[in-house]
């Protein structure tokens, strides 16, 4: 099949090698202006990985969307609307989107297959397609699951077949909602994650990994999605990549918070929690979000806030 | 208030240097011909702690029995049985016990508070003490919440009240089945764990992490507890202290047993997987269980074994 990865970073860059090896044909699109792009282009490879001679590149948006049966799409997701905006103007109808990101939308806290709808269509063949695995893992042969999740069965089995593979193993979960809010938070509280490593509190990572679904599963109820979403391969099952893993940027990021040190990957978890921010979302409880709203934010004390949060009096667990 | 432990080993004399710093009077028994127990009478300390001048030391259960108002007991899940018929033979009326152990009796499946109530008579004031925290984290002041569980709100108050402090933070769980079935396969689940880690497939902790505590809350809604025990700190709340800390004995077990290396401490989830395995479960699917058994048991490869269980065939995740 063809594929075109719009996105050439540590995931974009994977997501075209992986489907380079198992037997599609791909076009990888970056921005002209963009220098790691033009970097990639000219040594086929980045810290993670070294491209196969068969894929090629593009800086126009017209010849990706022209070439492909399906577009992976893996950038920041806070640039995805003007993206496809862009891509609005190209011949991209019937073509198949997949949105390998985790996001939610700063502005409006839309989630990212709703805003690729607005932008291209309610008809937009488009899944989301997120879980576990490490990229360094991955390109060293160690397998993992994933999962695709869209408003139409045919669209996830059709993205499942043309991805599988004994590297990856795929599920499907019908609820959408509970797939994109699941992903979106699972950044969030990997951050709190690194919070706690920095602070020297990494048991309370087992009181973090208890408290974190049903967190989740709240909001996910709350937006009309199955709570049992957050105990899924989208959020649960990604916190080994994301709460545990010195890979994770969301975890590194909060570590250097609390620990005044310079961070300069993207950490899709900070946009996210100003996204929540901005959501207006008074009937349920969010304590950890709130707490890393008041300490990012608000700028209060990270230790004694953590500590507050974890530790704080309620009598009995699920009540 | 007077506590005895019964136990000298990790845990046992965790819990008496804790119950001395909140400001109890504490005596732990040890068997005699223990050459640890003597060791900690001479020396005062072993590899994780350093006892209060304050602890005294019995060799005699009618002494710590009649000694304390409540007794705390952390041993071998094996040895509970044998213990409690000599501690039938003392004065343990009106005594309140807590088990903070996790396991199952090899033979008959037992739950611990079960096995206490069988030896000690049902009316006995008995609680289950359980959930994350490491000795070496609590030592250095690193705090942690913790779970109690009994068949009766006022002995589950009095153990909270006698033992909260800011260093551990107790919450309640009024289902006594789901705490200690929970605990126990914790540590089954903690042996899987270790295996990824040592043949390298640490990534698969992703789906671990979402798959154990499915299955764990089968088991409990099985055995008549409340299915969402499993999601408590009981169980996937102590996934940190377990499923990825390099202190678990049973993560370490997992990953010796399949790199060929020697292990000397005790994996209490050998013992839970054996008891799981005499039990007669048939209406219910435990695939993590069923793989363990395979491993360690019928000695299949656990490379292909682990492998096919977590990217096994199966489409949509929650069915």
């Amino acid at each position: 099949m063809k594929i075109s990865v719009l996105g050439n970073g540590r995931w974009g860059s994977f997501l075209a090698w992986y489907s380079s090896k198992i037997g599609h044909e791909v076009l990888i699109w970056g921005r002209g202006n963009s220098r790691n792009f033009h970097d990639l282009i000219k040594t086929r490879k980045n810290q993670y990985l070294t491209l196969q001679p068969e894929i090629k590149f593009t800086t126009s948006l017209n010849e990706a969307i022209s070439h492909s049966d399906i577009v992976i799409i893996s950038i920041n997701s806070q640039y995805l609307r003007s993206l496809l905006k862009k891509v609005s103007k190209t011949n991209f109808y019937d073509k198949i989107f997949t949105l390998n990101m985790k996001g939610l939308e700063i502005d409006t806290g839309k989630r990212l297959t709703q805003i690729a709808k607005e932008e291209l269509g309610v008809n937009l063949k488009v899944a989301a397609w997120v879980g576990p695995g490490h990229v360094q893992d991955f390109i060293n042969g160690v397998p993992n699951c994933m999962v695709v999740s869209s408003d139409s069965p045919a669209i996830t089995d059709f993205v499942i077949s043309a991805f599988s593979s004994k590297l990856i193993r795929f599920y499907s979960n019908p609820d959408l909602i509970g797939t994109e809010i699941g992903a979106a938070l699972k950044n969030v509280f990997g951050i709190a994650a690194g919070m706690l490593d920095g602070l020297n509190l990494t048991s309370l990572k087992g009181p973090l990994i208890a408290r974190g679904p049903f967190e989740a599963s709240r909001l996910i109820k709350y937006l009309g999605g199955n709570e049992l979403s957050a105990y899924g391969l989208a959020h649960l099952g990604d916190y080994e990549a994301t709460i545990f893993s010195k890979h994770s940027h969301n975890r590194t990021f909060g570590e250097s918070f609390v620990t005044n040190k310079q961070f300069d990957y993207l950490a899709e978890g900070l946009s996210t929690l100003q996204s929540l921010n901005n959501m207006y979302i008074p009937e349920i409880e969010l304590p950890i979000i709130e707490s890393l709203n008041d300490i990012i934010i608000h700028k209060v004390d990270p230790l004694n806030t953590l500590n507050d949060l974890f530790m704080r009096p309620l009598k009995n667990e699920f009540y």
